[in-house]
């Protein structure tokens, strides 16, 4: 394809310094960045500042950003309430190791936006928040097998490895030792996921599922499936969990399953209640969470559940509480970036001219290239199934020649920071594709 | 004990406000707090802000504070230096998600001051960082056995949670499933160690040890010990692992294996390098770490070594950068520190009279109070015999009377804004205990 070569060219040539800082990154780390995701052909560029909508990277090239920190920054990439507040909490200090009053402040605006957060735990990492859920699920019932989606993704716990990216068959990994306490459902599939979770009833302590697949392809489940899993579960005695770490607070002031009419046991929270600093976030009802009270049990009684040593920092507080405040007092920006979602999947998906699935929900949005009789996309079989590599090729076109940054394969997200015009970007972009 | 009853007056008089916030705290948070450790009775107080060598909290209360965020701080609260370049950072934003100069600066110095660092891995905590380290000596080795110490501590991670705490036979939690692939080892005891790891030499993937037991005690290894314990690994075609994450840039202007003439091959790091702000590091030598390679490979072949939405955050990047390099350029703070600690040994165990023992290494330092005829403190078990609920009170005492802050059973650790006088106010809270 002589047209990605020229892509390629225009992108070497305007990255020069990049490609330089990029192979010293080479030298001194694994794959030369610090998530395998970062990477892409020829080589990321390297990025030394971001402002609103805008990566700017050190060759001074603006890209509007879609990435937005793995979809963290609703509001933008620093945004001015957050980072006054974090200016100030910087004169405050950044970390105590202590209980400190930004962390109670944090928890009475998620405790109310987010009915079943009776009990929260902060701890430093997504990936820690589903461990210590699905911990706490064997704890609770005494169970051991955790089912979850195929294509599912909830961090890089060894204890949701599994299932994770095409072939789904496949172990994602070598050197993870219990791959067969975890079972993987069909997403979207309630009967073909009660037939394997039937299979595993006795021993099932609980099923972890995003209401929208993040990683899985940005594809929203049907209200009935999810109600149906939560169903069998709670007959089941086993636990619902659901993870909002992508979901929470991205839709509406809150998390998305009470417009789902569902009722979780647990729900894990990351990303945007972080403000963009290093959070995440275990929370549910209190007679669960309550098994994570290590008062006058003995060890092998309770369930062993932590923080870290940064767990509720100031830093993370402040910037989290910040965040949620302002889409508190306003509102109107859930609606803004949910239309200029809806925009952007009619538009671009016009541009394609039906050859394409445009999936997401509100604003976050990601485009799939039909092929091999694929003409819908409601699980990440169908997903993976389609031209995944004409994606990538399509993102990666729009950062070499037109300032637009998606990371390649990747779904993107609006924020308050973006508008109409650069959806417009966008359609002019996929148009001249 | 009536003493202590008028201690918890004194504290309870003085910290009004924390018991009120605390109040609320403990109805939004399991057991009050975001880390089990962080709660004591009857309660701990809620600190508002941080500078030097001291928290404040919200009744105003200063305490000279030893636990220094879980021993992260080691220039102590909010340093210049690191301000300054937060400060900065923070103009530029706190979150890219992408590859970045900031990531590259931190690397090629900790590359320089860590000969294993031949390849770095950022990640979010150091719970994450061991957990890695697992992973990829079973992906190196195709082999599942983990050992690790009696009393060692490596963080939250499913992978390694056994034999942390006494009683070491008993489960750390319940909810845990791969429990038999980790083996316990008796820590400075070259010979019971390797009769266990002979035991299991055929499936053994790996052994992880801090140099200087943290949370077990503020044990430092024998030197011989670690020596012994890398032959075997070596000549078993194992992999050596040691967790610097409290020991690296601690003692030294790098990590403390170079001077017991060690030769690890992964190391974890967390803590100081981050310079407060959230962070892990798993970083070793070329041909270990490029298993977690993940391009040109099938799923089950590559290591999955993740990072994180927040890994190689620039807000941590540059904390961390700040804190090495202010660390480099004053090598007089190791001297400093160091020197502090053997006074404050030496000090406080003349003040208890030889009833005590007090244990660690430079700036690290620990009480025991011996009893049950245990005269000296070479591993977790005798540490745990020892009067531990003493301990607790002693450091109690000194925060209720003393304004001097040790989080209750915890090690403390001299930080660069800590003073002579400053030691001299614990040894004479010593004396009145």
């Amino acid at each position: 394809m002589n047209l990605i070569l020229d892509y390629i060219k225009e992108y070497k040539n305007k990255t020069k310094t990049s490609a330089k800082l990029f192979s010293k990154s080479a030298k001194l780390h694994v794959n030369g960045v610090s998530h395998n995701i970062r990477y892409y052909d020829p080589y990321p560029f390297v990025v030394k500042k971001s402002s609103g909508k805008n990566l700017v990277d050190v060759d001074n090239n603006k890209f509007t950003d879609y990435w937005m920190g793995h979809w963290a920054l609703i509001l933008g990439h620093g945004p001015k309430q957050v980072r006054d507040s974090l200016r100030k909490q910087i004169e405050k200090s950044w970390m105590y190791g202590t209980v400190n009053e930004q962390t109670i402040k944090l928890s009475e605006l998620i405790s109310k936006a987010v009915p079943v957060a009776e009990k929260i735990r902060y701890v430093t990492s997504g990936t820690e928040a589903t461990m210590y859920a699905v911990r706490l699920a064997r704890s609770v019932t005494g169970k051991k097998i955790i089912a979850k989606i195929d294509g599912g993704w909830h961090g890089y716990t060894s204890d949701l490895l599994k299932s994770v990216n095409w072939p789904f068959s496949e172990s994602e990994s070598s050197g993870v030792v219990n791959e067969e306490q975890i079972v993987s459902i069909p997403y979207n599939d309630l009967e073909g996921s009660l037939k394997i979770l039937k299979k595993y009833a006795n021993n099932l302590a609980g099923v972890i599922v995003e209401p929208v697949l993040g990683g899985g392809g940005c594809i929203p489940a049907s209200p009935d499936y999810l109600k149906g899993i939560q169903e069998f579960v709670r007959k089941n005695k086993s636990i619902f969990i659901l993870d909002e770490i992508v979901t929470g607070f991205r839709f509406r002031f809150g998390c998305l399953y009470p417009t789902m009419k569902l009722d979780p046991d647990i729900v894990t929270l990351g990303k945007i209640v972080g403000g963009g600093m290093a959070i995440g976030v275990m929370c549910g009802k209190k007679e669960i969470m309550e098994y994570a009270d290590t008062t006058g049990k003995k060890k092998s009684e309770r369930s062993y559940v932590g923080g870290g040593t940064f767990s509720a920092n100031p830093a993370s507080m402040v910037a989290g509480y910040a965040t949620l405040n302002h889409l508190k007092s306003k509102k109107s920006i859930y609606s803004k970036i949910n239309e200029l979602g809806d925009f952007a999947r009619k538009e671009i998906g016009k541009a394609f001219d039906g050859k394409v699935a445009i999936t997401g929900k509100g604003s976050l949005f990601m485009t799939h290239f039909l092929k091999d009789g694929i003409t819908e996309i409601t699980n990440s079989v169908q997903a993976a199934k389609c031209d995944t590599q004409m994606l990538a090729k399509y993102h990666f076109k729009m950062i070499a020649h037109d300032g637009i940054f998606f990371l390649p394969g990747k779904l993107g997200a609006i924020s308050d920071s973006h508008t109409k015009a650069d959806i417009k970007n966008i359609v002019k972009a996929t148009e001249n594709f």
